[in-house]
């Protein structure tokens, strides 16, 4: 193609020929010929978010279930930042997403103008790839530049910052797409190190993240572990696990460091896959903040972005042939009655989780047993929360039903956390997506309470509870859902909760349950 | 003092003894022990935001009504940066705040734990002081310095990142308030060349912004334009202006450059006081940057942070004694029945606006009629989206309203601009705050239809479409606020607004009024 096109025609032209499909967005004047371009090009599919946490929420989700990127596009430096906390959250995750950051015109930035501030500088801390453009001629250039740095195995965040001048000049080329790097395979040396460790360990684990989480992955673990009696691990939080009937189980490592420490104190060898030595979420006064015993000897098999799937299938038929991995058979708790909290609430939930269902985790304390009994449900795919940022999960859930239109994607959602980015409920509406939100109403930040115990300050006073609880006045999600037009529901028995949550698993769209439990 | 307690302990007292009374916060684990200090000491009042764009834009909103700063408690890099936005819009505005950010414990930061990131990085372009806490011991003197750094004229976001152990460990310490310096006076060739430029213009214009705003600042500037016959003209969008009856009339620049080009081309001197020759907010294909034709002096008399009132008047009571200048008189709009639309919402809105009121304007399109009926009502100060960055409305307000709680607070608000930081409703039900939101309720970005328009790239199509409207599915606010705690109500006619507006006027407490009117 040579003819006359804007900078920003030649740019959309180029993400959609290196694979693009969606952009999600919350545009602004800077980016007007942006919106221009995707109006007239074909393929791009715009996907409005009314604040940029879901935008790049959804940007995150999407590219955790397809592993490519979809595009952002977002307003200056204030709009790209409101959306820093989920691409935390994506570059800790390893997913490939670009961003598209509309600036002022080169010859406008000298002005200082009010929007005017260091977008790079606020892009460098999660950007993988980070450029500003200097002219629509190249803008094609860095499109297919941006997406190929995205892909690059392990994934990451690609930033392009666009003067809008460089946008609506003229350009002539659409760029090709630019080869992508297979993931480098695992040297003979680690190969021969990890068996080694398996080979003369007493009690050898492996602790896993990335592609090793896939059903196919843990089938190899699975095979090593049935060998060598290992224990396999995963990462407390974890871009995408395949769990569930026929998956073979891994054990994601407790948030709580005395448990994390108590679960590995008599392994002897710990193989590391895509990961790294497991070390506590945030530090407290005389704990310790690492969990592997100090004798335990540390094997990486994997670094992130290395071949971890065929590193696995390679030991296991060196290691183990014609060993068979234990899988999950299919065992779905029974539906309480009586009480509705965390623990019949996650009965519930694994009972009546669909086959192939997607389930967004953000549940923080009132989720982990939901997350338990899942094990022992159908197969169905199970996203977490990598960078620790909360506002991931209702934004995340839009993105994967993005994805994965024909599956069942559910929020499994703390209310506290539900807020940060309350606004995703009308983008589900919007692109009427197959999404049930269960928001686990408690009316506090739990975890902050337990928080407040473990840091050792003694017993919250009024002035602490303030801070932690979200109860006075209480949020009513039946009506924050209907007022961004999804359907909400409210449960207060495991009778209520059971019979909506059913119904939702079957009815397309998006659906909303407030799951009232106790608080601590 | 010299008791032993915690670094937090002693940064929470040290912030007080320098003034600061009040903490917008979301806190998490690594500020746990600062929260347990302020559960401890007396003097602090914490506000819990659900959103930390609610904290910051809360604390800008302080700010402007104080002139001193609230602290903000935030959790790690993305936390804070869920604020950037509001941060920036405070930045522009030139007001005080303390961030005061949590993060990883010292010997925690080399491990990279999932929450870990570069805050520093992310600080450093909203921030006229940024440090990182190295000790217990130190902490008291460095919340000092932050405070004393955020008062120091104009006024500054001053940041301060406190590793958790620095927080958990022991000091002794009390720091006393350091001294923070006076507004410098201007310089007498300053004073000089304003005074020939005012004398020897032909058409002398006063562009103004910061303290000359207030009463007392444009007093001063009304006996120059009287006696100059100068025009007095503020930014497009002010910190805090002081406008009604028994004020001196300012007029702001238009947005539309068109407008603003045809504004001031007649002007042959323009005096600028604590703002710089005005640029357009964005740039356009062949369209100017810049406003003040090419011919006009331009002639500074205050820099941001001078002593611009000190100025005003000193010129005043040099070229104009006994002169009196021309102040508005009290001139209420009658109230219209019928279509509810942005100029019958404008008249009714201005009728009714009680004495004394503080108005958080981020109306956008919609807003604008209501902000010239003001000029004519009962004085009262108006607030503005310095920065551009939208989702400063609601948060500004309920600041605003802790900071005066005898005051009405009201937020002209547009319903995109609303969703940014809606969380801002429920502080507002949380701190009883009095506080009637108005939500323009169109149902478009507006704006960037207008924008897109003006970029020149054509009628939009059903993708751009649906990248700038927010129907489908509509909004229903009155369930939004009756979700987060806020009595709601719906007005479709002139006849309706006015009924609940007048009643949101005279009842003390949090009300939001959805204001259905046209859009584009």
């Amino acid at each position: 193609m040579s003819e006359q096109m804007t900078g920003a025609e030649s740019l959309v032209r180029s993400l959609t020929a290196s694979g693009v499909e969606v952009c999600f967005t919350n545009p602004g004047t800077s980016e007007m010929h942006m919106v221009a371009a995707i109006d007239k090009v074909e393929g791009l599919r715009p996907v409005l978010g009314l604040f940029e946490g879901v935008v790049t929420g959804a940007a995150d989700g999407y590219a955790r279930m397809t592993g490519k990127p979809a595009c952002t596009l977002l307003h200056l430096g204030p709009g790209m930042a409101n959306g820093i906390a989920n691409l935390h959250n994506a570059s800790r995750a390893h997913v490939p997403i670009v961003n598209i950051v509309g600036d002022h015109a080169t010859f406008h930035a000298k002005l200082d103008a009010p929007l005017a501030s260091d977008i790079a500088g606020y892009a460098r801390p999660f950007s993988s790839w980070l450029k500003t453009a200097t002219s629509a001629a190249t803008l094609a250039q860095d499109g297919a530049a941006a997406v190929a740095a995205a892909r690059t195995p392990p994934g990451g965040i690609a930033t392009l910052i666009v003067p809008a001048d460089c946008a609506w000049e003229e350009a002539r080329d659409v760029a090709a797409p630019l080869p992508v790097p297979e993931r480098s395979a695992v040297s003979e040396t680690a190969l021969s190190a990890v068996a080694e460790a398996l080979r003369s360990a007493r009690k050898p684990a492996i602790l896993m993240t990335g592609e090793a989480l896939t059903a196919r992955g843990l089938a190899a673990a699975g095979r090593l572990a049935e060998a060598f009696n290992a224990k396999l691990y995963c990462d407390t939080f974890n871009t995408r696990i395949q769990r569930g009937a026929g998956r073979v189980l891994v054990h994601g490592l407790p948030y709580f460091g005395e448990m994390a420490l108590e679960e590995l104190s008599k392994v002897d060898k710990l193989i590391l896959v895509e990961t790294k030595a497991p070390v506590a979420f945030f530090a407290y006064p005389n704990k310790p903040s690492t969990f592997a015993p100090p004798d335990c000897e540390i094997v990486t098999l994997a670094a992130p972005g290395e071949d971890a799937l065929g590193a696995l299938e390679a030991l296991a038929d060196d290691l183990a042939p014609g060993v068979t991995a234990e899988t999950m058979a299919l065992a779905l708790p029974d539906v309480p009655g009586g009480a509705l909290n965390a623990d019949s609430l996650g009965r519930i939930f694994a009972h009546f989780l669909p086959e192939n269902a997607i389930v967004s985790d953000e549940g923080i304390t009132a989720g982990m047993a939901a997350a338990i009994y899942c094990a022992f449900t159908r197969p169905h795919d199970w996203l977490q929360l990598t960078g620790g940022a909360i506002g991931d999960g209702l934004p995340m859930g839009a993105g994967a039903a993005v994805a994965c239109p024909e599956r069942k994607v559910v929020c499994l959602q703390g209310d506290g956390s539900a807020m940060y980015t309350v606004q995703a409920l009308w983008t589900q509406a919007r692109e009427a997506l197959d999404v049930t939100t269960v928001i686990l109403a408690n009316g506090t930040y739990d975890v902050l309470k337990i928080e407040f115990d473990r840091v050792g300050v003694g017993a919250p006073g009024p002035k602490a509870l303030s801070m932690t609880e979200i109860g006075a006045p209480d949020l009513n999600w039946v009506q924050l859902a209907t007022g961004m037009g999804v359907q909400g529901f409210k449960a207060t028995t495991a009778e209520e909760f059971a019979k909506v949550f059913a119904a939702c698993m079957k009815e397309k769209g998006p659906h909303l349950i407030e799951a009232v439990i106790p608080g601590m």
